[in-house]
């Protein structure tokens, strides 16, 4: 590919001479690395008539590169950039003026100032990731995944394709979530109550945003998923966190001003209780009684390879109270971006709305690649194979963990994909996990998933979705290892 | 694909003996569309284990179903659901409790007020679709898409389609934008001064955010881009609607006290118009006096078949006071949904975590099928296969214009793909598109592009991006028509 002729502009205000500019333009290119070794230079006349100056200017300057060793020429096929012109550092900073906007006062609202969890970018080049959420590739699909996008990209499915989703989604992925997904939940819904969103986290801020002002108040579990307290916090709606204890979220504990009631009673988050039935219907009529809307985020229901999942919440809400989030990205792939919200209609017109401002739709190609994936059936088949080997991590996982005396603070009884652990007191995990990370071993600090100020310090997070099964034991014991030495 | 065993529960709350509770599952899940004709049901064991009731209940449901015509039985192999059984309406509304949840109050914020341009979903179907923003199957290289989108789906992209991008995004696409996109705009940028969002609207919404809140005043050109409008009204910020000339915004008609500009200079939207250069020159030294924001929206300039585009107001802009809005879609389709802003870094930064906290980002497998699209040159043959074609249907159009005596209220110098109409004083075009509508023409009403509250009723927009060049003449003859008849 040439050099296009169109990223040459001459700067009415620059100084010097019309050939000066062209050759600095040139070599300001191959500086920094926009013009690559042996990419063709435009022809003279072509680049003269572009500016708009004479042919004999752009042959001046080029002969000029050309003794600079910035060119090459090739006899009469035209300039070249020289194997010999100087290597661009990569992306160096471009010689620029000055910025003289003030940032500080440009920017009205800041969202940088959240406590997130750093994932280090190479967490694959580590030998014992106990993260969390992020795909096993032995374990998923990818060749069925593959041949359902290559059919949602066919000829008769151009239309899904390219088009916009205003209005509705792709029809094929909402029947086949009404139908089949839904009812395994105990949930029936119309194609008007669900709404497809870009992952969990997008469902989750659509429906902050249509249920809380400034003036209402949100209940959250205490710890818990510290990305939900971040967009709460920024809603700047008031925040009540509630302690969560084994049975996940105790319905009296919610204050009675509370407007929206955020809960993952199917494991919550991240301590991996399940709640009881008897608590789930104690948790509606709580709600029915101070008169709040419960945001259901079912995360992970898939992973209940321990036993039989309970059915949703949102299955014994016979008020319409109960705003479902779905998600396909942890038993997918985070990367998918594809979750859904399940409501009643008028709070589904709301959050559509809002989502067609904020981003218009989720891709049509995701959508219709979903729908195939979930209808030929392979998705079951990628849980089941997710189970059977989630079940087998589980076990070395707790017996490494026994075998070492570690601490246990939360299981999921059904299943999931990670276990809530308590290091002895004193212990700091924000440290004990920098000092691991040398070792090649992940592991995730708690902090951050409780609301502050007084964060407890010793609690650490270990996913078992990413490590294979043989390096559970050899990494629990450099974990063990760790934590005696901060004794 | 045989009926889950997942699907049933018991409600611990329901009515009747369980033998009718079982039967009456199997008999809503048929009467509202879930198990279809042909379908398997569990086993009897199965069910009954699951449910944990005796098998000959299940069994004794069975039976009744079977009498009731809505199963079958084929010997030994089990209970299918009849080909006789009643047929779904569907989608019937299932059978639940009446809602109680008073949905005025629950809702804190309505998005369903705004103004939008419906699109009829089956404009296709139209003879003369006079639309805007819509691909046309002819011109899209669907094939080349295609490729690039397998290419993207293999083994070697595998962390690119799986994982997530919360700190970057690909690096090949912000690479290409950054080397080859931006240069042809005579913008210099470094990846960290680029963010990929879900299309232009997304990047709009993330810029208003960053940079507006209650307190801060927005100019907007008037009329604008009736989405924009509306995120602004949105976000609550005081707005300035400026009205704009035959050359654009007019820089000195600013008001002083405005903290950001949002303009459309290379085609003004929805009039074309195109800001000379001397006038971007004026609009920036006018922020620079009034220490505003300049967000610019470049949509199109790639349309540029007419004449060679102006570089963009970014291109001049030395202080970093210009955020620069780019956009695939109209290009290549518009749900691929892939967009992208430039700034400097302080605010690419907080739009980063906003964008993190509201969808995380942009789906990995269309970010890398992008880039591979625009790295092997076919987005560029498929902007010079496009324009040779806009080019003719606008010369038809003009042609077809004249001929009838229409009054074209702006028509972009360089090229686009619509033209600015103006209707005789008095013709209602809400009235008239819905006329035209009937006859298979479709135009867009001009009113929802100004703002309130004295709308001007009688533009319209004509697009040429979908409608084939030999139906262009019989269209305006068409709308000519009925413009007469409203007189």
């Amino acid at each position: 590919m040439g050099i296009s002729v169109d990223t040459f502009f001459l700067n009415p205000q620059a100084q010097g001479t019309l050939q000066a500019q062209i050759q600095q333009m040139i070599a300001e290119g191959i500086l920094s690395g926009r013009f690559h070794v042996g990419e063709k230079l435009p022809s003279s006349r072509k680049l003269a008539a572009h500016l708009g100056v004479s042919r004999i200017t752009v042959t001046l300057a080029y002969t000029e590169l050309l003794a600079n060793d910035y060119l090459t020429s090739r006899g009469r096929s035209g300039y070249y950039v020289s194997d010999n012109a100087p290597v661009p550092p990569r992306y160096t900073p471009l010689r620029r003026g000055a910025e003289t906007v003030d940032w500080d006062r440009a920017i009205a609202r800041r969202f940088t100032l959240g406590d997130w969890l750093d994932k280090p970018a190479d967490w694959r080049d580590h030998r014992y990731p106990f993260i969390y959420g992020q795909t096993d590739p032995t374990l998923f699909d990818h060749a069925n995944w593959r041949r359902c996008a290559v059919r949602a990209l066919g000829q008769k499915d151009f239309a899904s394709l390219t088009a916009d989703y205003l209005d509705r989604d792709d029809p094929l992925l909402i029947e086949f979530i009404a139908r089949h997904t839904l009812p395994r939940r105990g949930i029936h819904a119309r194609p008007e109550e669900i709404l497809i969103t870009l992952g969990a986290q997008n469902a989750l801020w659509l429906t902050s945003r249509v249920l809380l002002d400034r003036s209402r108040k949100a209940a959250i579990e205490d710890p818990c998923y510290y990305a939900l307290r971040e967009l709460l916090v920024q809603s700047r709606c008031r925040l009540a966190p509630v302690p969560v204890d084994g049975d996940g979220l105790p319905p009296e504990a919610v204050p009675g001003d509370t407007d929206v009631i955020f809960t993952t009673p199917s494991h919550q988050s991240p301590t991996t209780a399940t709640m009881p039935r008897a608590r789930r219907q104690a948790l509606l009529d709580r709600a029915e009684e101070i008169d709040a809307m419960i945001v259901e985020d079912d995360y992970e229901f898939e992973l209940s390879f321990l036993g039989a999942p309970s059915p949703a919440l949102k299955s014994i809400d016979r008020d319409g109270r109960v705003i479902y989030v779905g998600s396909f990205s942890k038993s997918l792939f985070p990367g998918l971006r594809l979750g859904y919200l399940v409501g009643s209609e008028p709070f589904i017109r709301e959050a559509r709305a809002l989502r067609s401002m904020v981003l218009r739709h989720p891709p049509g190609h995701i959508q219709r690649t979903a729908a195939y994936f979930l209808s030929l059936g392979h998705y079951d088949a990628q849980i089941r194979r997710m189970s059977a080997t989630l079940l087998q991590r589980r076990q070395a996982l707790e017996a490494a963990i026994a075998a070492h005396g570690l601490t246990i603070a939360g299981r999921g009884v059904y299943g999931g994909s990670s276990l809530w652990m308590r290091a002895p007191e004193g212990v700091d995990t924000a440290d004990l996990a920098r000092r691991l990370q040398d070792r090649g071993v992940l592991i995730e600090r708690g902090a951050p998933f409780f609301a502050g100020p007084e964060r407890p310090g010793n609690f650490y997070r270990l996913g078992y979705s990413s490590i294979p099964t043989e390096r559970i034991a050899p990494g629990i014991e450099h974990i063990a290892r760790a934590i005696d030495e901060s004794a």
